[in-house]
């Protein structure tokens, strides 16, 4: 119970600390989110967060925002700052050149270059340092970095429109649209908070999606990287997913001859029996920096990612509809053949989008 | 906008009414549920509620409470007073005689022979009569019981357990237990709010149910009838249907012999190509006083009904786990080639049951 020794205002400075960093979520990355609230005597005198990977760490931020008055104050950070010279100089020796007195974190960073040593730093010049006051709250906002930098992989969002009785498209493939429009909009903005948007070459052919953000205001945002898995390269020359300001990597078979005017990303990754090893799918969109995929395909590979037990979230937009039993199911290839199999689920958030529901579920512990 | 006229007051006692004729709600059958509340110099002096068929009605035992002090009063009824003498004397008369001189009404009492006549009386007796406060919360009240006066058939809710890929049951037929015991628990006082529970032949051969009301309390209710469609009559002699304190009804093709020694009740309704005329088996319940009919069966029968657009309401257990593609649909024979055709509904209520969402579900209009 690492909390116990924190006060109220504590909890409530971090809560604010947490929801400044948010405000880079569509654009920190590959960076976590981070914020810093400054306050001295009760009063906030300066606050920051992290908003391009490049730009000024939240602490550098809070730091200039507070000028002198940060001498002797507090440092709430949502992450341990960091200590060595990255794109930009360590917050841990702003913090001490600031004159600050005790810092707050809420979790270490595991980043190996960080990893304790900002905590490190601070302490050895004499700060207060606690930490893991809100760690879940703060691991839950950086669930992506923390999934690539722990794991090695992305953290995997399924995202799924569906009619009640669990249907995804018509026989047919027809599939419009099954969500309301306020369900649409909705999606919009998790797409900003991934790094990548990941569908099979099935859809491109079947769907064309172009797989870009729209969010239809003008909040700024990283635009994510679209990723075909594409074992064959069949669907290279085609479709809106080659339109748009965002860039597209297609994952494919090794043995494929890779044309060499293509000004897409390409990128090789196993195959077996005519499947991608997916394992191999995800480290290598983590080593390339990718914190969090959405995965937005049919019953096919939604399936296998399912089956592979790499899916950590399902985002479910439920329709007030039915379809019937001759429509498409949400996951092909997995099959449950006794209760014990059942793959058992835990509703982590549910709301009204439009007429819809909206469940986002992960897997039970 | 029938409510315009009416004061704050005027909908707060109606509410209270209603909530005191919901008191009924398990016991009442085949009569409607109906509250009163008598209100002098804005005091309450008192309410009731029909508790029991033959019993007295809501505005005798609120007219009992108040005793003299109902002289000047007015009287708050949520279903118009009857006119005629049935099991108990005439309502209307009782307010007359009782010196009420308004009485608020939230609605009409469409069965024939009220359907006016109560409210006439009243009028005739120089009592000062309005209708149609919170009106459309009395129809919600006794959907069951209008929709057999007004439409000749029970209220039909259909009841399903299902996971949150839109499955009942796993591809052996095995469904225990998909649901929590919270969502279980629930059921049974729906079950009690209905006036009968219905399956079909395949769901007794295969889950063998009771069919039964376990409130796991000491409240109230009558026995639902628990009704079987059975064309062949294949399961009259077996199974926990038969067990356990409730009447039970056997509807089966007009051409099959029913056995004499039976002490089930029996019922003969017309089948085609093998299967029942659905209309003719909610008639038949109708003519037999259901008011409201809960189906609890399998994908054949419950999209049979689904077809034949009888499906008043869905109440749906959604479970947090995945059965996957080979498992058992919700509906079978619902065979949808086209969006246009699909069948849109609207979401009444949503809740959580243990770690299930409960949701209730309309057709749209």
């Amino acid at each position: 119970m690492p909390d116990v020794a924190f006060t109220a205002l504590d909890h409530a400075i971090m809560a604010r600390a947490l929801r400044l960093a948010e405000r880079g979520a569509y654009t920190t990355r590959p960076n976590p989110m981070v914020g810093c609230v400054l306050v001295r005597d009760g009063e906030v005198v300066g606050e920051g967060f992290h908003e391009r990977a490049g730009g000024p760490h939240a602490e550098v931020v809070a730091l200039q925002a507070a000028g002198e008055r940060a001498r002797g104050a507090t440092a709430y950070v949502t992450l341990e700052p960091c200590s060595h010279t990255g794109r930009t100089a360590p917050c841990a020796d702003a913090l001490i050149d600031a004159g600050v007195t005790r810092v707050v974190g809420a979790m270490r960073d595991p980043f190996p270059q960080v990893d304790g040593a900002g905590f490190e730093k601070l302490r050895a010049a004499g700060i207060d340092v606690e930490s893991g006051l809100m760690e879940s709250q703060a691991r839950e906002l950086n669930r992506g970095f923390l999934s690539r930098v722990e794991r090695g992989r992305p953290w995997l969002r399924v995202k799924i429109a569906m009619s009640i009785d669990g249907r995804t498209a018509l026989a047919s493939g027809d599939s419009r649209w099954i969500s309301s429009e306020a369900s649409r909009m909705d999606v919009q903005r998790w797409r900003a908070h991934a790094s990548a948007l990941m569908t099979g070459a099935g859809t491109v052919l079947a769907d064309d999606p172009q797989l870009t953000v729209r969010l239809g205001d003008d909040t700024p945002f990283v635009p994510p990287l679209r990723v075909v898995l594409d074992p064959g390269l069949a669907t290279i020359r085609r479709g809106r997913i080659r339109e748009g300001d965002a860039p597209t990597l297609y994952i494919h078979a090794p043995d494929v001859r890779v044309p060499r005017e293509c000004d897409a990303q390409m990128a090789a990754a196993p195959v077996e029996g005519g499947r991608f090893d997916l394992d191999a799918v995800m480290r290598l969109l983590g080593e390339r920096k990718i914190n969090e995929v959405q995965l937005e395909a049919g019953a096919t590979l939604a399936g296998a990612f399912l089956a592979s037990g790499l899916v950590d979230e399902l985002l479910l937009y439920v329709a007030p509809l039915l379809l019937g039993a001759t429509a498409r199911p949400l996951f092909d290839g997995l099959d449950i053949q006794q209760m014990a199999e059942r793959r058992a689920l835990r509703i982590v958030d549910t709301r009204q989008t439009g007429d819809d529901l909206r469940l986002l579920l992960r897997p039970a512990p």
